[in-house]
């Protein structure tokens, strides 16, 4: 009986109790839902890695995590046409409405998510290889990264849990 | 003997049986992707789940699903130069192609889509946090949508399945 | 005792040791993080399914494999100003510059990728219903292509492993 119930639980235990994200992308929208995800999962005591990768490197630069935006051109669900678009000036006003929309909810502004997020256990980690082919160093990254590394180390840290691309 | 075959059985038991879909573009060429996978999915006996988050949500939209658009600029893949994709105009003629091939090919259109999905099961939520942000109401929302919840909500019914982000 | 070993290591086997992708973009920044996964998890000795849908197609297309890009315009995170993104020949410098620096870095090209990713053993798909819509034939297609399925299918294959959708 004792035994059964052992097995039992290694088997329930298959539950997600990890959730790895891979983001990809640098935009405001992006980044939202991936730290929205990582926080609430954390929230439930769920294992968090978030791997940033190509343009998601952006979100942890320094320079560059509070200057994210939003993409009004290449974005129909947007409503803005094309046109208005390329103008110069649109992705600032697009971004900022949607900063706007943020504030007046009083959602927390990405870095303070990434802040609280990694207090919280949620574990960052950025992309070895394409750190080099951006061009992003070390010294460029926000203090909240855990660690640099590269796709097998990845692969094995989201070993048995879900894992969602960004 | 018996009780080996039990436990055999829970192990296997944790296939996927279950797939959760979280779309967060409003676009006709990833809306397509998203439903044509929780369709498939639910005809072969998988519960299914699509929460709809961020541009997702004029997929949902009483107003919006039924003009969804395909973006031509930002898009290389679709071999339109960008200084064409501006033309305005150029994003309806580009989703009127991909309509008229969808059409052609008697696919069913997105609010047809979402309504057989439905009916077959497939469990439609809407993102409460997101749909604060983008300013939509209830009342937006087509009848198809089940239930309107949190991320936690969304980690917990998509527990011990598969997980894509669209 | 023999068999608690028997069924810790069947719970045990439901370690990923399977990883599906879904490439759904046809550009030159997505189509990398997808095979860069896909490397280091067969690498790894993990089964390894890409299914290439929609926009995907164009990766494993003879004519267009080699000409995959990177879109300046919708993309804030690349720092090029959207009314510059649509003068004709932006898409081609931001591609090269990305080429560059994926010469400059020793990094395959991803026709060679894609070689190399096929003779370690991962399975590449093409998905039927996209290429009827996207009007691709079977001859268009690289000769790694093993085979050309559907989306249930393509989730019969991936049941039981970690699936992720680029």
């Amino acid at each position: 009986m004792a035994q059964t119930t052992t097995l039992k639980k290694e088997a329930a235990g298959v539950r997600v109790h990890k959730l790895s994200i891979i983001l990809s992308k640098g935009t405001l929208d992006m980044a939202y839902p991936a730290f929205m995800l990582a926080s609430a999962a954390a929230a439930m005591g769920t294992e968090v890695h978030v791997f940033f990768t190509f343009w998601g490197l952006s979100v942890i630069n320094k320079k560059k995590e509070s200057k994210l935006k939003v993409a009004p051109v290449g974005n129909p669900a947007l409503s803005v046409p094309n046109i208005l678009g390329v103008i110069p000036g649109m992705t600032a006003m697009t971004t900022s409405m949607m900063r706007g929309k943020i504030k007046g909810m009083k959602l927390r502004a990405i870095p303070e998510l990434i802040h609280d997020a990694h207090e919280m256990g949620v574990h960052i980690h950025a992309c070895s290889t394409t750190m080099d082919m951006m061009g992003v160093r070390q010294e460029d990254l926000i203090p909240e990264v855990d660690d640099i590394v590269g796709a097998a180390t990845f692969l094995q840290l989201s070993e048995d849990g879900q894992t969602i691309f960004v």
